[in-house]
């Protein structure tokens, strides 16, 4: 299937500005918004199944569950929108899987690249933009299953996602997510246009 | 966990006798039966949505929703059971994953192997009846999903199974599944004497 528009991502941890970001950017192009997991409507039940505090879903089955959302959410809503010219920018994709499931959980790396390269059927994102702060967030009880995890858990996640950042060198950048909103859409508008010459 | 119980499974094409064939086991030896897919309540949403012959699934994800199932049902059901000293009878288990996910829609047997391992945690039966009969089963309109494939598809279940039986011959047996319910299981009863000295 041919890509004709560009693939935007948005990585992080929770409350960092990710979704509000990614919103601002996707209007301000013409793109599409769309996030993971959960945003295919065939897949609702299983969002439901990970993220509500009362399921009890070991590690291997949370992955399972995040990649066949995964997989339905980028054959049916990425890929058509990418191969119809359609500028996409995602709130969420494999980075957020390996930096949670992966790092965050001390899962099986391997398996789990593995796995989101079928899940992708090789779809890769054209720029990452990992948001950044140094606000400390503390756990509310408005929390869902996985952000309501510990510290320790969200330290691991972070550092997952500068294990990412580094390996990445290309296609990711990190963003200073502290400061106002219009900042911070400055910093990323700026990435935008070096990076893929959006102007 | 200890697996004190013996674990005995049945695998096969639809409409061998499988089901008939596990239950009278099971009875007649106090086992608990079970089956997969489906088992266990969490998972009735999952077995809805590979069973209807409405889902649009891709063979991935088919594949991972199985093994969320499969997982699922063997923490749940088949390890407390046999944890417990209960000997389990169950209708379908990893050999109808590798023959139908593998070899019939010609999957990646590797992956799905791993995944199966994964999914239930290296636990293996102790025995495995592989039940075929020479009489041909034409598809009728109250097939599921899986078993309204083409008649292509399940002769190379069937291969595939026999493969399996191959590769296992410690713990995989075959029953020739035609004649009458009773003379069926009396050929069972006595490898079940031979294989697992039950009497």
């Amino acid at each position: 299937m041919t890509k004709a528009g560009k693939f935007v991502v948005f990585e992080g941890l929770d409350r960092v500005g990710k979704s509000t970001q990614a919103k601002l950017l996707a209007k301000a192009r013409g793109a599409e918004y769309t996030k993971q997991p959960g945003a295919h409507r065939s897949t609702k039940a299983l969002r439901d199944m990970l993220l509500n505090k009362k399921s009890q879903v070991s590690d291997f089955v949370e992955a399972l569950i995040f990649s066949v959302d995964r997989s339905i959410h980028t054959e049916q809503v990425l890929r058509p929108a990418l191969a119809a010219g359609k500028d996409v920018v995602c709130d969420r994709f494999i980075g957020s899987f390996l930096a949670y499931q992966g790092y965050g959980r001390q899962g099986d790396i391997d398996f789990l690249t593995d796995l989101s390269k079928r899940a992708t059927g090789g779809l890769e994102p054209d720029l990452v933009f990992l948001l950044q702060s140094q606000r400390s967030f503390t756990n509310g009880l408005d929390n869902d299953r996985i952000e309501g995890e510990s510290t320790e858990f969200r330290q691991r996640v972070k550092e997952g996602y500068l294990t990412l950042l580094e390996q990445n060198p290309d296609t990711w950048c990190l963003v200073d997510a502290d400061g106002t909103q219009k900042e911070v859409a400055e910093r990323i508008t700026q990435l935008a246009a070096e990076r893929l010459n959006w102007v």
